[in-house]
C-alpha cells in the first residue's frame, strides 16, 4: 500500500482508509456483504474493474485480515474470498453511506432490512450514557485520557 | 470528477463515493466535521496535503453543495469553506468509519462524545419497525417495489 498511508493522521478513521480508502475497495466489500459474493469472477462481473486490479484489492483485503481464502466448495480450483469477523463489521460503514447517498444524491435499489421483521434499518447515533439519539451538531469529539494527540506507536 | 465515476453501479453508495471517494476527501470532512475547520490553511497544516489537491477537493465539496464558500468573518481576503446540511449530515460516515478502526486497526486519540451530556455516542443499526438492533448477520437488502435494478434516469 505504498503512497497509500497517512501517515501522519493520528486517527482511527485514517488508519481504516489505509485498508478500504482505494478505488473500487468500498464497492467490493459492498458486494461482499450486501451480494453475498465471494468469487473473483462475481466481484468481476458485478463490478466492471479490471483484472489486474480486482486482483489486487482482494489481496490487500487478505493481507488486513478482512478476507481470508478458502477452498472453493464446488471443488474448482478457484478459491474464494470470505469476509472474516473483521470484513462482516464494515457493514455500518456501507450502510452510513448508503443512507448519506439515498439522502443527498440518487436512491439506488434497494432498501437495507431486518431479516427478523422485514423492517428498514438504519445507522442511527446513540448515546450510551443516557439513551438520546444525539442530532449531527451535538455529536463532539474530546482528547481520550492519557493521549495528547501524537500518534501512538504502531502496533505490530 | 472524471475517471472518478461508477457509472454503472446504480447504488446510492456508488454515488456517495463519487462525490467523497477520492484520496483526502473522507480527511478533509473529518477536520470540517470534528475540529470545525473552514480555513484552507487549516486543512493544509492539519493534513499536509499537496495545495493543489486540497484546492482541488475543497472546490469539489462546493461544486457537490456538501460546503459552500463564505467570506472570511475575520474581514481577511481569504474566503472561507463552511459545510452545508447536506455536507453536516456526512457525520455518520465518518462516525461509522471511526468506530470500524478504532475496533479493528490502531485507536485514536478520541472519544465521539454527546455534547449533552458527556456520554460517547456510536452509530447503531436500528430496525424503524420492531425497534431492535439486528447484528450484521440479520441486516440485508432488498430490490425496491418498482425497481428492476436498472440504474434510473439521472435527476439533474
Amino acid at each position: 500500500m505504498l503512497g497509500r498511508l497517512y501517515e501522519d493522521q493520528d486517527c482511527a478513521a485514517a488508519r481504516a482508509l489505509e485498508l478500504v480508502g482505494e478505488r473500487w475497495s468500498l464497492l467490493i466489500l459492498r458486494d461482499a456483504l450486501f451480494a453475498g459474493y465471494t468469487r473473483f469472477s462475481e466481484f468481476q462481473r458485478r463490478l466492471g474493474v479490471a483484472p489486474n486490479i480486482l486482483a489486487k484489492r482482494l489481496e490487500s483485503f487478505v493481507e488486513a485480515g478482512i478476507m481470508e481464502m478458502r477452498p472453493s466448495a464446488s471443488g474448482s480450483e478457484h478459491a474464494t474470498y470470505a469476509l472474516t469477523p473483521k470484513g462482516l463489521d464494515f457493514k455500518p460503514v456501507v450502510m452510513t453511506l448508503t443512507q448519506w447517498g439515498e439522502k443527498w444524491s440518487t436512491p439506488g435499489p434497494v432498501d437495507i432490512v431486518h431479516a427478523g421483521c422485514g423492517g428498514l434499518v438504519q445507522e442511527r447515533p446513540v448515546c450510551a450514557a443516557c439513551g438520546a439519539e444525539p442530532r449531527p451538531g451535538d455529536i463532539h469529539v474530546r482528547l481520550r485520557k492519557g493521549r495528547d494527540g501524537k500518534r501512538p506507536i504502531k502496533r505490530a
